[in-house]
């Protein structure tokens, strides 16, 4: 059986595949610094070179900012294609001083590798590097046809990414994608994520006098801007925790008593969430829970606020202007746009005439949900079981993933996301590891993925059943 | 007539008193500048050395900070006594290039001196010190006893001078306050003031997570500070300017109807002050006018606010904490403390438990008022008349002077605020200047003022009609 071969190949090779990610991850590809700049070259050849060695015809696509590896081994129009999407660039490892170990020099301890992009994104991404070397080394061939996009600017918002992908619909054409970029549940419970919150975001000015004026002079008699910002701006979200946005949650999805029982039986100990977040109680929606909050319905956070005299001690100025940055998340079927426009909407209406008000809107992208029951979603489910000896949870994220809402809106292909990684992981933050185990038994599932996909046959777009 | 001579004495010696004042405008004391030290001692001695030679006994009373010039001169008990305030320190004159003629190098032209502190307030001090030069050359005595305080610190909150008047009560000993350091009210309209607010102000700071949280991740479960700032900052001044603080207004002092009708006849241009402000509509409660919701009714401003991310561009977070920078204007006879503790209640029976709230407490001063029936201000208003040949309007300010509230508070006295400067003086600003005719008026009409006060005969305490 091939798929044998390809798993005793992987398992025989575990060794070599983790000397070559640490030669990966010895180039400090961090996009945002532009010191890095030959780095990131140099990390785009590598993965380019190491997809090649696995079988894969691979090409560099140059863009405004750094290369896409782009690569395709294809069998058959009749096996269903995975389009597998992962990035080489990697944030700034500040603080260093905190690390352990220097974040770019990886060493192995505790069971861990440690060192920057570990696990974000370069352990994660290599183990279907590892899982493809291994069915064309050993089995010569692979199961289904598979394409790779592997971007260097996730770091730094993915500007590149998504006119690559309105560029070569037809090239990236694929029944589904693949990204292991999120986490596992919990410490042995590995996961499936089949909803992300969409997001969107605005900044709000209110402009008042021509300067800051002396609140003794004129106080009582100027509107003043910071006062107007703060009605306004607390005006969004009631006490409750419910947006009070007229039609905020028209288009809201309900969600439903499956999915509700489900959720409720993941564990989840509310407590050490709260210890852990150093809050001491939590907030929002009484008739929700916890996980539903952050995982299914919208939210509304103010991001940064700013007025006036910020300095030590007072100093008595109405000030000439108020800025909030508010960002949404979204769940579908909202549409970015459209929130928006009921915001300014609900804003405007409560601006007096003694200010004015500029509202400046952000890009951004609608929630995503995929059927827990397609095919291919219950052809990852056995792979996983198959990689780490447990059935994964299926869980939704709180946050975006840009990415899979243009592959759905570009490309018409519903994403699954197989994280291998675990939230304790220190992506983001010094020390930053990934589990030798979670490396191994990621690329065991990888390579069981294969042959699971090509099982279900073409699905093309027939998951896609949320397209926006 | 000895009143005579002494006016006699001011009109001739007009361009000796202008001299003198340039000298003390080339002293460069900026109270706020540590470079300055050495002018703050050159500028104490040179008003000692000119009180001396007025004929005024005088020292310099070490402080924390910048010393206290005290003067006396004391005719006889049966007389009044008059304490005279005043400042020898100055603003920054940043920004400097935007000064026609350097600001430490005083020179006249288009019939203004113009120099930092011309107006504010070394000349407007230096009229009474001409004024009491002109007495006791001119005439041999003053008619009234005079005490002078002249302090290097108003400009940066005058700090060491409520220790001075705690510390010296008997030696201050008054019957009535005198301080030029406010502005006529219109071009050829002198006014007294007769009203000030009073002020209280506060921070009060939200927190919420131990560190900023990605939104992504826990917006909707976990209170985001700034949301909540934004609401019970937003909920502190209603939709109509109405401040919704229960009891806030308890202690408000009406304003009479015969003092609406002289407000309501001192000529008041709206759209010229909205024009100059820089707003589209004025703002407040309605039932008020515009002087009077900025001289005769509390306010509430926000100072300043930050949280979170305030650079450019969206940063989806959940900040750790919120900060508002809050001050009211309080009129008679509203208590700072009580007014804080009204806030305070206020803000922490809004304020959800999954948040905490710090709040910290600004020292404030009661709002003033005083009689303007009085026999002093009865002197005060003929003694304008003689200097500047019109009657006095009386106003109110909205501003604050603790100095005043410390007379009465600490002293038992009352103050008759004579300003002969002008609004458009330019004060705390680039190009300050003093009108040489409202230099000569403002010297004249103190040259009447010791004259009109000893008329009244002692009058201590009498007025003092509203010690908090």
């Amino acid at each position: 059986m091939s798929i044998e071969a390809a798993k005793r190949y992987a398992e025989e090779h575990f060794d070599d595949f983790l000397d070559d990610l640490k030669q990966l991850l010895r180039i400090p590809s961090v996009s945002a610094d532009p010191r890095h700049r030959e780095d990131m070259q140099r990390a785009a050849e590598f993965v380019r070179d190491r997809l090649a060695a696995a079988g894969v015809e691979t090409r560099l696509v140059a863009t405004d900012g750094f290369p896409i590896v782009y690569g395709e081994r294809l069998r058959s129009d009749d096996r269903p294609t995975a389009l597998v999407y992962g990035h080489y660039d990697v944030q700034p490892p500040d603080p260093v001083d905190q690390w352990v170990s220097p974040p770019f020099e990886p060493v192995v301890r505790e069971g861990c590798v440690w060192a920057r992009g570990a696990t974000d994104d370069k352990g994660q991404l290599f183990t279907h590097i590892a899982a493809v070397h291994s069915w064309t080394t050993a089995a010569g061939e692979l199961p289904v046809n598979v394409k790779f996009v592997i971007e260097g600017e996730e770091e730094v918002g993915s500007r590149s990414l998504e006119t690559f992908l309105q560029d070569n619909r037809e090239l990236l054409s694929a029944d589904v994608a693949v990204v292991s970029d999120t986490s596992q549940y919990g410490d042995g419970i590995p996961a499936i994520t089949y909803g992300l919150r969409g997001i969107t975001a605005c900044e709000v000015t209110v402009r008042g006098p021509r300067q800051d004026l002396h609140s003794g002079v004129f106080g009582g008699a100027v509107a003043n801007p910071a006062n107007v910002l703060a009605r306004l701006i607390g005006s969004l979200v009631g006490p409750d925790g419910r947006i009070a946005v007229s039609g905020f949650y028209d288009a809201v999805r309900p969600i439903g008593e499956e999915e509700r029982r489900r959720l409720a039986a993941l564990p989840f100990d509310e407590q050490a969430f709260l210890r852990e977040v150093g809050v001491p109680a939590s907030f929002g929606e009484p008739e929700f829970s916890i996980l539903e909050r952050r995982w299914c319905r919208p939210s509304c956070d103010v991001n940064g606020l700013v007025s006036g005299y910020t300095g030590e001690g007072p100093k008595t100025i109405i000030p000439q202007s108020a800025v909030a940055k508010v960002s949404f998340r979204l769940v579908p079927d909202q549409d970015p746009d459209a929130v928006l426009d009921a915001v300014e909407r609900h804003l405007r209406e409560r601006c007096p005439p003694a200010v004015t008000l500029q509202f400046r809107r952000y890009h951004g992208c609608p929630g995503v949900v995929i059927d827990t029951d397609s095919a291919f979603m219950q052809a990852a489910r056995r792979a996983i079981r198959a990689g780490f000896g447990a059935d994964p949870v299926l869980i939704r994220e709180g946050g975006s993933i840009p990415v899979v809402a243009s592959f759905r809106a570009i490309l018409g292909v519903d994403t699954l996301l197989l994280g291998w990684g675990r939230n304790s992981d220190n992506l983001h933050a010094p020390n930053e590891h990934f589990h030798l185990d979670d490396f191994r038994h990621g690329m065991l599932a990888s390579v069981a993925l294969w042959d699971e996909l090509a099982r279900c046959g073409r699905q093309r777009r027939q998951s896609a059943t949320d397209i926006a």
